[in-house]
C-alpha cells in the first residue's frame, strides 16, 4: 500500500507532522515585528544548540550554501586552506575553496578512518602558510565522526581559522562550539534540527569575525557583513527574503528539541544507533568506519558479497516504503547507509532492521531471519 | 481583532491557503523518483511562464541569490557590465558585480523614469568593452516597469549578454524571454508565482549558456554547470538539498496559474492596479512613476505633504491588519507602495483603498471620504 516514506536517509531526515504543519501558516512579512520574533528565537535557540554565545546568522540555502558562506567570508584570494577529507563533504570544502581561487592543502584520510590531530599537526608544519582548516564533524557520505573537540583544542593557539561542517552532526551529537574553540560552525535545518530543508546556519567566534572584517567577501548573497547589519537593525531581519514558512517549521522543531532537552535527543539517537549496530553485528555485517569514528547519526556498513546495495535500497523503498541509502561515488557498489536521527523511534529501527533482515534472507545471504532483530530488541531492553 | 495580515506589499505576496497547505506534506527525498516529478513539473511550467524553451534552473535562495547566480556564471573577472539602475534592485546588480571584481558602467535613471533604448545605446557606444547589460524588469522599490521587449530587440545583435531581473515581474506581467531576446532571466517563488519564498529561478538562452561554458563560476553553490549535470541525470535533481516543502507549494501555485491561464492573471492584476490608481487620482495623490513606466505589480505614489508614509503604514497595519509599504532608502519619507498582485481580489483593493482614505481623512489631508473608493468601484464596474 502507498504510505508516507519513512526517511532513514542521511538528510533530509524524517519529520514530525507538527513541524511540517507549523510551516502551513499565513505568511508574515519578513521586515516586520510579526516575523522578527520568529527569526530571533530561532537564532537564540540555535546558539544554545551550537554551544555558542557568539555570532550566528541564517541563510536561505542548503548546507552547501552555509559551507560556501564560511569560505567566502573568511579568506582572501591567495590564502591557503587545509581541507580534511573524510568523505564527499570534506571534498566539497576543497571544491568551494578552489571556486574562490584559494590555495588548498588536501588531507585525504584512509577509508573508514577519522582524521587525527597528528595528521593535522604534520600538515601545518609542512605548510606553515595555511590560514584555515576545514573538518567535517559528521560525514554524511561515510558515517565518520571526527573528533572536533581534540582538533579544536589543538588548533586554539595556532592562529588558524578552524571551520567545521556540522550539517549532519550539530543538533544530533554533542557539540560545544565555544568550549571546543571552533571558529566557524555551519549547519542546516534538515538534519539534526529536525526541520524541512531551506535554512543554512553559520556561527562565528569573535576571532573569526575579526577575520571577516579583513576579508572582501567573495560574492554578495552570502556576505555576512550585510547579515550582521540587518540582524542588528531595529527590526532584526535577514538581508534578503527568507524562506518564511521553513522558518515557522524550524522554530517549532527547535522549541520541541528544547522542550525534550537536547541531551535527551543525543541519548535517544545513541540508543537507536546502538540497536541498529547490534543487529548488523548479529548478521555478520561489517561496519565501514573504525570504532572510534563511528557516529550515532548514521551507520555505514558493507553490503554482503554479491548483494548489490542498490537492490536492497530498491526493495526496501519500493516494496515497503522505507528509504535507506547506498554509498556515494566510489562506494556506490559497496556500502549501505542507515540514519538513526530524525523524528523516529525504536519502532522505526525495528521495522527497518526486520525489513533488512528479510531482504538479506531473500538475497540468499542469510539462512534464516530473527538473529538481527532479536539483537536489536535485546539491546533496547538492556539500554540504560 | 487579530486576523491574518493582508500582504499588499511588494513581496512576499499574499498566498492562497491551498498553496500554503500544499507545503505541509511529508518530505520526499530529493534524489528519488518520489520528488523528481515535482521538480521537473515546476521547471516545465516555469519555462512556459518565462516564455522560453531553453534552460531553466532552480536554486534554494531568495531572488537576490538568483541575481547572484546570473552574474557569477556569466562573466569572468575583468569583464565590464552595464548595470541600469531604476531603483534599489538595479543597484543590487551593481553591488553583485563589484563583489565579483567585475567592472561596472552604471546607468542611473532619473526618479520615476524608465530607462530608454537610447540611453543604453549611448552607454554601449561610449563603453564598447561592455559585455553584459542588466535591467530590472519591474522595480519593486520604485514601481518602475522597464521595456524589456524594446531593449532586448535592440540588444539582440550587439553581442552582449542581456540579463533581466524578473523577480517581481515575471508571472505577473507579460514576459516573453525568447521572443524578446533576453539571455538570462531571474525570478523567485514569492512574487508573481504566488508561492512561499525559498526558490530562486534562472533561465538562460543558448547564447548565454555558451558564455557560461567559457566562464569559471565565481563560487560553487550557484555554479550552473553542476545544476545542469544534475538536472540531466537519470533522476533529475538539484545538486544540493532543495527546499522540498517550498517546492510542493510552488508546484501547487504554478498549476493553479496554469489552470486559470497566466494571461487571465495578467488581466486580473491590470484590473486591480487600475482600480487602485483610479482611487489615487480621485484623492489627488501623485504617482511617482511616469505613465509609460507604470506597473500593474505595484503602484508607487507620494504621500501627501506633511503626512509621513510610516504613519500611514503603521495605522493600516496595526489597526486594520493590512500591510502596505513605504519607500526605500532616500524615498522612505516620501513614498508609499501598494502591491496589486498575489492571491487577492477586488475586495482587497476596496478594503485597502477604503482604509487608506479613512487614514488620509484622519490625517487631515482629505476633508471627507468616499471619492477614492467610489472611483475604484466605477473603474471595476466599467472594466472590460
Amino acid at each position: 500500500m502507498e504510505i508516507d516514506t519513512l526517511l532513514m536517509t542521511p538528510g533530509p531526515v524524517h519529520l514530525d507532522a507538527e513541524v511540517t504543519l507549523a510551516g502551513a501558516r499565513a505568511l508574515t512579512h519578513h521586515r516586520t515585528n510579526d516575523f522578527a520574533p520568529v527569526y530571533t528565537e530561532c537564532v537564540t535557540l540555535l546558539k544554545k544548540f551550537f554551544g555558542t554565545t557568539q555570532k550566528l546568522y541564517l541563510t536561505t540555502s542548503s548546507g552547501t550554501g552555509a559551507m560556501e558562506t564560511a569560505i567566502a567570508n573568511l579568506f582572501n584570494e591567495g590564502e591557503t586552506v587545509l581541507t580534511v577529507q573524510t568523505g564527499v563533504f570534506g571534498v566539497r570544502f576543497t571544491r568551494i575553496c578552489e571556486a574562490f581561487r584559494l590555495k588548498t592543502v588536501v588531507l585525504a584520510c584512509e577509508d573508514g578512518k577519522r582524521v587525527t590531530v597528528e595528521q593535522i599537526a604534520a600538515a601545518l608544519e609542512k605548510n606553515p602558510e595555511i590560514s584555515g582548516v576545514t573538518v567535517t564533524f559528521n560525514e554524511t557520505s561515510t558515517g565518520i565522526r571526527n573528533d572536533i573537540e581534540a582538533i579544536g583544542k589543538f588548533l586554539k593557539d595556532k592562529g588558524k581559522i578552524f571551520i567545521t561542517d556540522g550539517v549532519s552532526g550539530i543538533g544530533a551529537l554533542p557539540f560545544k562550539m565555544d568550549e571546543w574553540h571552533v571558529d566557524v560552525a555551519v549547519s542546516a535545518s534538515q538534519k539534526g534540527f529536525l526541520a524541512p530543508p531551506g535554512v543554512g546556519m553559520v556561527a562565528l567566534s569573535e576571532k573569526a569575525w575579526a577575520k571577516v572584517e579583513q576579508v572582501k567577501c567573495h560574492g554578495y548573497y552570502f556576505d555576512l557583513k550585510i547579515y550582521k547589519k540587518d540582524q542588528e537593525g531595529a527590526i532584526p531581519a535577514y538581508p534578503w527574503t527568507p524562506a518564511i514558512n521553513v522558518m515557522f517549521s524550524l522554530l517549532e522543531a527547535l522549541r520541541k528539541i528544547d522542550r525534550i532537552g537536547i541531551e535527551n535527543c543525543f541519548k535517544h539517537y545513541e540508543k537507536l544507533a546502538g540497536g541498529l549496530r547490534a543487529a548488523l553485528k548479529a548478521m555478520n555485517l561489517r561496519l565501514f568506519t573504525d570504532e572510534d569514528a563511528t557516529s550515532n547519526v548514521l551507520t555505514v556498513f558493507y553490503s554482503p558479497e554479491g548483494v548489490a546495495p542498490k537492490d536492497i535500497v530498491s526493495e526496501l523503498r519500493n516494496r515497503y516504503g522505507v528509504l535507506i541509502a547506498g554509498g556515494q561515488e566510489q562506494f556506490a557498489t559497496k556500502l549501505l547507509r542507515i540514519t538513526t536521527i530524525g523524528a523516529i523511534g525504536e519502532r522505526d529501527i525495528l521495522g527497518t532492521v526486520g525489513l533488512l533482515e528479510m531482504t538479506l534472507k531473500k538475497s540468499g545471504y542469510l539462512k534464516q531471519v530473527g538473529a538481527g532483530i532479536s539483537a536489536t530488541m535485546e539491546y533496547f531492553l538492556n539500554y540504560k
